[in-house]
């Protein structure tokens, strides 16, 4: 057994009873966006949060300790991401990537932003030509060391 | 001549200068978000905003009409980015790239976030833990179609 | 369970069956183009069209409400196809890709042909030199957003 | 002296003159799609064409001869291209690639659309929902021979 | 049930029965060469090939409809072949591949050696300083179509 | 100067002087297949062989010596290539490979067809149907050593 | 110019002048460690520290701005090092890998080392059979953060 | 049977028995960053060590022999690591490459930092700041020969 | 069934019953070089090798029948290895690769040591320093052919 | 100037003055395996070693001291060559580096073949057969430590 095997029967438990990720994320306590990220093998839970996740997939107590353990991070297949949807975020890397170095450089010196220190939110924004996907990122500058 | 040569002397003269991207943004008339990927050629100026950038950088006139020229996008010299700090945003995608596509498909559907009708907002986040890089983005989202 | 078992056991239905797409389209009351793609997994299918399909390939009722899920898209086991058939269609990419870019950018200025708000029709063209493959493909224009 | 660097020249005039890709076709006197292809160095001029070219651009009689010689082929940086006008065609033989394959052997058996006997034609699709990229391929059927 | 597992079970049942490709290729009725090609995956059978192989390999009536099948075509594992005697054949295109081109343009003109209009016969020289590998290629010129 | 400056240099100069390669073989005494594969830095000339060359060409003493050095070989700039003319060769690499290696080893072996010990013809096979290029190799068979 | 110029100006003076790493340090005013890394173009000196360097090497002031400004990092030519000094850490990255994840998680929770709050020190280790090369790093731990 | 096999078994009874990696290096009787590696299929035990973890995780005959056998290292599923704790290793490799190997060669001369004879060491160094990882490599120099 | 499910036979039973790669050349009758590559599916068995080979590692009927069948070469997972014993001859051929070509040219002219007409031998060569390992290979030289 | 540049002088010079690396390694004084690896920039030279390889090819001071600065390895432009005669190298790690890896941990322990501590000899074996390619290889063995 591994975490890809709990992960798969995660997924396959929310088909089979239809829930939604903001239902499940209500359940096991925090945001959707971290919640469907750990169900996927991203992030860790702590013991209360496996025990609502096992509770609502149904899982054996072996397999909700996979949830309790870190995991080996990275959730795509290839290194660039063939799915359109998931594509459009590696395109903003292809075509962004440099201006969001350019621009953390000029408001905060040689530093990074951080992936670990670092939460987000994504919601619907109402739109007359058509509702828009609206993220918001926040990750702590991080200073390169001079030593 | 091609784009890649504009490219280096304008970075060549932003260096000499001692410009900053908010400033250059302020002259070009647009975000310094769009200002600097155009400068990094991965947008199209027309003709009032490539005059603008032409007299800050001194170009030629021919050096002008390819920053109204649509460029190859595409600004990163490897498919997963050796840069730290653009490889925080490779990372988000590999980390939360089912994320994205999961939540996107739970309030919208079967589609994606458009990069192209696509617009973000880079900001400093004061915090007592340490500032943070913030970032707003928003995309149209669109259907996949049906037929 | 996961997608990939739906859409081999579609297959084997279809190859046992000696079904043909366009009956299966006509069963499910979409395109042959749509169906096809949807499935190899490429497309989501309704509450109808996942009941037809369902009746049609004996699926259980588990395996059915995959394939109303929005699935993880790319159909290729590699970056460049090797099945020859399939790779013609990246070599046109590779041929015409510059050219595809001018030609939208020269008629609608910059932006994109969107491939998520896109149909297209495949048929047989007459020809007494030899049949043809004739396919039409139109997808929606979207201009990049200037901010 | 090679072919990229009569492209670029090529390239570097249409800039300079301001030329469209359709004017440009009708002084070489072959559609818009051949031509603009032509000039990107992926197909191969007739001495006719070249001479038009030429004196349109202002080619020595040395870069002429280049247009008529067979070029070597393939038109893009990057096995996946990173441009977001170009990648679309590309998520399009990802997605739709296996779909291609099946209605072109169920169609007309166990062959391919040829990518060499094959003409295509861009145009633009009038529509109130927003302009549609309309392509129209015609590539002849060839089949798999028995030995 | 794959194209795979039959191509594996008709391996199998070759070694344990000791059969030759010549043997199998006067079974089914065509050359050596499409033979051991349609066993490996590559080739359609039409229904009386397919009768021949089945029989002569005892598969199903299922694994027999999947001969006739057009499969999706690439016989190796990786993009260039680590088996030596495959190797070879990626090395003359390496070393060779641009001597292809060339006397191809020069006798026929712009175009290619199609790889599907195509056959091949492989046989034994005799040499008294070692036999031979002796090859002969056949594929009809398709010329690139001007329009 | 490197061997690559020369086989441009050899290559401007036939486009200049309108040379065929069947003219440059006569010349330099050997096949066209050889002599166009030397041209472009695959194959080593002799003395003789380089002097008739460089009297051809131009070249000078230098550039002369170059053709007389052993060179790097490998004529392709990417793994796979993008040129739909060479690329047929790779496709029946890649759809007959295992068909080579199963009927070398039938009639030969445990054992190569070398691409060193190795000759070939390429010419025009008359047909009603469309003319076809047809090509004779010719490899040493070289068997693997028990010790 | 870019950095890449004035990375192999520097390389090129230190060769000329003979000077070794641990003095550029003294002179710069920082650990052996980072100048280097600075001189290699991975590490952003203020104004004091360019001064020394620009001194040192020769540098006229537009190649001093240069060391002032954040680089594009990544000191290799490719993913995987050639170069076996080099490569001999990225086998360690790829032997304990694991090893330094888990013992992180373990002494530390969910989190990283910090490759940019991060410092190092390489020193000689006596050792009568052999010296031996010694390396501290220290990195300050980061933890996942849970929203 | 295989190594990997049992790495996994390893990893499921640590998991189960919520055993840590100091405690199981205690119990084998060797530093953690080597039981650690041992654990996950890069070290060879003797059989003292094997017993030891045949005991602990309650492995077969087998699978304890398996312990004792060299594995075939390397211990990443992808050449760049896609999980964050890790890709702070490559990027070190990334930065400080060059770094790494100037010094070693200024201090040592021309070779390398053996990752064979190599030892280290992981530990928590307290920080008002929070606190850091600290890592002690140590690995035999091995000086290029000359012949 | 195939061959590595041989070979992974193989490997167990030698685990298992702790022999020797010598005893079984021994028992086999061949070196132990080209005997051990003959069990990880590099060589080919004749029937007596097979006999013996089956009967030591306890082989079925239809298992010794694939080791005498000619296997798909190649037996490392990456074209990189990763496994720092076998890297080392990987460097070798990056740092080596041009004097092997060179010297072999210099000494026999325009050709190659053959890998097919080939044996090696592998032995410990005393050394107060430590002893070494020692390689001694030999492969025909094969000219290339001028035609 | 790097050290490619004093690579290709010297390779130059080596074809403009006819010389043989065997002579080249007479007036360097070291064998002629070192002496082409060094004059590849595979090697570090000494100050008399420098000196009579820069009298040799008539090096300025400069170019000189690149001899003398430890270069960085890697002598082939691909990661799997595509130069037959190196290839053959490369084969011989894909064919039989289990085959390596067994063998020397069956002789020495769990360890490897140094590549540094490491030297060669190639010289001519004559056979009746046809002469054939004799290179010993001599690395210390280094076990892996356990700690």
């Amino acid at each position: 057994m591994n975490r890809n095997d709990v992960t798969e029967k995660i997924i396959t438990a929310k088909v089979s009873q239809g829930l939604k990720w903001s239902e499940i994320a209500t359940k096991v306590g925090m945001s959707k966006e971290w919640v469907t990220a750990a169900c996927f093998g991203q992030m860790t839970m702590n013991a209360e949060q496996a025990d609502a996740a096992a509770k609502l997939f149904g899982l054996t107590d072996e397999e909700k300790k996979w949830l309790m353990i870190v995991p080996y991070r990275g959730s795509l297949p290839t290194a660039v991401p063939t799915d359109p949807t998931i594509y459009r975020f590696y395109e903003l890397v292809q075509v962004y990537g440099t201006t969001f170095k350019e621009l953390i450089h000029e408001e905060f010196g040689d530093g990074i932003m951080s992936a670990i220190d670092f939460k987000m939110d994504m919601s619907r924004e109402k739109d007359p030509n058509g509702d828009r996907v609206k993220i918001i990122m926040s990750g702590k500058y991080l200073p390169y060391k001079m030593y």
